[in-house]
């Protein structure tokens, strides 16, 4: 199979994948996914070129996307690590809160990893998060390590979509039941 | 029942009435929604102060509000009208387009619509607007009026949530079996 760093793809980034990856689910109705952008105040707008010249960073982000799923409601967020260890300070609490939220509410959270050196990406459910999660809360180690990854679920490149989540989000779902 | 006008919140934005709901909706396990930020590209930042010192409207934004309920996707944007008639020029296609798309993947859209000048607020569903927006499309008028609207959908202030509209979302999804 092609790797990520062979598809003439290099130099695009993790979130200009998963942005083409969606607008292809779009495209064939499998999904609509939109990106939340970065929340920013802005303070001072140029009237003539409507450019803004003074603006903060404002309230915290969530997560990097949400969406439906042929009626499941989905957040996810999109990760990078260049080692084969993620450090958990990568994930900040309000994330891990709004992703437990989503779950209650009967939404489906999980996170989109891309090892950058090993050119591998993985779906991590929510679950597995939270037990990495909880035990560096507990005294355990502060990260994961790509060894501890279920390698089942590695995201693919297929039918056009490069990071094609979809088809472990059916994976974690046919998990639950 | 109190007005919107008379509680103490004049001054609030509708956008500030909704954030309220929503947290206390979340507080109380009702559902989480999530406020999409205009999107905004940074250029420049201030290393510093990590003030944006300048930047740009990015793309097109979609809708306001994004997130769950009880296991279903929902969507919807919050709209202000001074008069008794909304001119359909604000709403956009794009906007219309993705409404349409969100309840194709089953989930539900809709929007909230403030008359300031009645101090009422209704909740229309999406199917609705499409009728409205379809007329306007085939040579009809370009905006509906305060009467067309369905009065059984006014939204009302219950339990500590200014605008409560889960309320008129379950009347909708009723309205659909
Ligand atoms: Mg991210
Ligand atoms: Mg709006």
């Amino acid at each position: 199979m092609a790797t990520w760093g062979t598809r003439g793809l290099r130099g695009s980034t993790l979130e200009d994948l998963i942005n083409h990856t969606n607008e292809r689910y779009k495209e064939s109705g499998l999904a609509l996914i939109q990106k939340i952008p970065t929340p920013i105040k802005p303070i001072n707008i140029d009237k003539e070129s409507r450019h803004i010249t003074l603006a903060y960073f404002d309230q915290k982000s969530t997560v990097d996307y949400i969406g439906a799923v042929q009626g499941i409601p989905v957040c996810f967020d999109a990760k990078e690590c260049v080692s084969t260890t993620f450090p958990l300070q990568n994930i900040h609490e309000h994330q891990m809160i709004f992703m437990e939220e989503f779950e209650k509410q009967g939404g489906v959270s999980f996170i989109i990893l891309y090892f950058t050196g090993l050119d591998e990406m993985y779906y991590v459910p929510f679950r597995r998060l939270l037990e990495y999660w909880n035990r560096g809360r507990n005294g355990g180690r502060k990260s994961f390590t790509y060894e501890e990854i279920d390698k089942t679920y590695q995201i693919h490149t297929k039918h056009g979509a490069y990071v094609h989540y979809l088809e472990m989000l059916q994976k974690d779902l046919d998990s639950r039941d």
